[in-house]
């Protein structure tokens, strides 16, 4: 995708995720990310936290999976994904218009926290490429360098949004 | 600081991270993120690998030991920083300038990874709040929600750069 | 601020920019950038039009002005800012959350344009620094180089490149 | 092309831009930003200037033109653009490498300035689209909606980097 809105977050998780699944079968998960800038008070000499900004995030597949078994209601995250806009009608007939982030890559945040990482192998023939067996999409493809772990997609079907 | 250059990278390590002790104490480590973007070349129906990143990226304090502890060689992470411009004398004394990333925010994505996440338990006395003991520096504060954890700064003193 | 969540958006006004005073007497302009990315459809071989996202923005002070002078509808921009959630009450009284952008940087994209620019001559006394009168806040003094106002920079030695 | 690395960066113009043509006849034009970042000194309660960034960017194409024609030295702009790094060899046969920016949007800042904006005509026959002359490259399309010049893409040959 060209053109997208690309934004990082930084914050903690409001509540555990919450990992479904599709009609299609893709896995999904969804998570909000309270994230509390602060302001120096220069007359009081003090930080303050400023509002803090609330972001739903979603995640696909694989990365939904990561997220529904490594992070929890707390968790410190960084967040990189494209915002998204999206209109539905709520239990009233109205029509209600949200942003919420579409996940690209997520990880927890290492500044108060370690993590031990478990790299997932891949799923596949010896030897088999990343992509052997389906066409990427773009954000499959994000960043990843060869050799590289990610399973072949089972499913690239019509992306849900 | 403010007017900074904030940028996020997802990439690979190319080695361990690298962790030292400044003269003052402070513990930095430092890494190299490979990012590899692609591009889809419709003439021959296939994804191609494009010019790989590589920047250098240095992580202090606490941020820095996590690191140390956390990533390795072939992790993929998530990192925020800002770029910072750095010039120095190489051995045959000529000068050098690079570009650098300072880390804000660092963790290993959950592509196609899970991590255990261990938070690390604040230093300090009962009851005792975030900053308690030393003026926070703004990225210590960076998205740093009251309730999360992050011991108070033993060292306050002049940032290194 | 730190720990702002910062975001970059590339779009079109949809209307013509509404600069207003606050009680205070500050300059503020509202308008509304709308950012359409695409995909790549593979089976069509066509790029298409994704979901639009609507980002209203806020812009304060001299910013405002400038933005009130210089843009119109349709206009391409650049703008980077601030995500800041909002809560207000509606006509019938609900609550209602909205996401909005406080403008720190904002210009018209030279994409499909040229742009004349025409710097502001700075108010104030001989020798007055831009922050004579009021206490900078942070969006201020951002990437504000020493010399104020965008000034050639007398000093730009050292230049690496 | 997906998973670059992507930066947004505000400062002023170091030099006029400088437009060239490559052998195949693309528009080309070099300029560097220089960004100064600021820190507050809480104990002399003034903003201080930290180190400049000094980045050098490359626009093409139309927008090559656009800011030869736009913009000049202290301009003071916004640029949103690809890191990219470049190694080549020095007169001494040595090699160098450096990070560049690869420009998507750029366009004056609007922070201490107004800007006259004049879009360009499209080029070409009536009912011609934008890019009836030069082969589009993915950042041509880039946040680009319907109406504002950008026809659908014939062509994505080869991209000049």
């Amino acid at each position: 995708m060209v053109g997208e809105t690309v934004v990082t977050v930084v914050g903690n998780l409001t509540d555990d995720p919450d990992l479904r699944s599709t009609p299609s079968g893709d896995a999904v998960t969804h998570f909000t990310v309270a994230s509390t800038p602060r302001t120096f008070d220069r007359q009081s000499n003090e930080w303050r936290d400023a509002d803090t900004l609330f972001l739903r995030c979603s995640a696909w597949r694989q990365t939904a999976e990561h997220v529904a078994r490594s992070l929890a209601r707390g968790t410190r995250v960084i967040v990189q994904g494209r915002l998204h806009q999206r209109t539905y009608e709520n239990r009233e007939g109205e029509k209600r218009t949200v942003i919420e982030l579409e996940v690209l890559e997520v990880g927890p945040s290492l500044r108060y926290a370690d993590a031990a990482v478990d790299r997932i192998p891949r799923v596949g023939v010896p030897g088999g490429t990343l992509f052997d067996t389906a066409p990427p999409t773009p954000d499959d493809a994000r960043g990843n360098p060869a050799g590289e772990g990610g399973a072949p997609r089972r499913d690239s079907s019509a992306h849900p949004f």
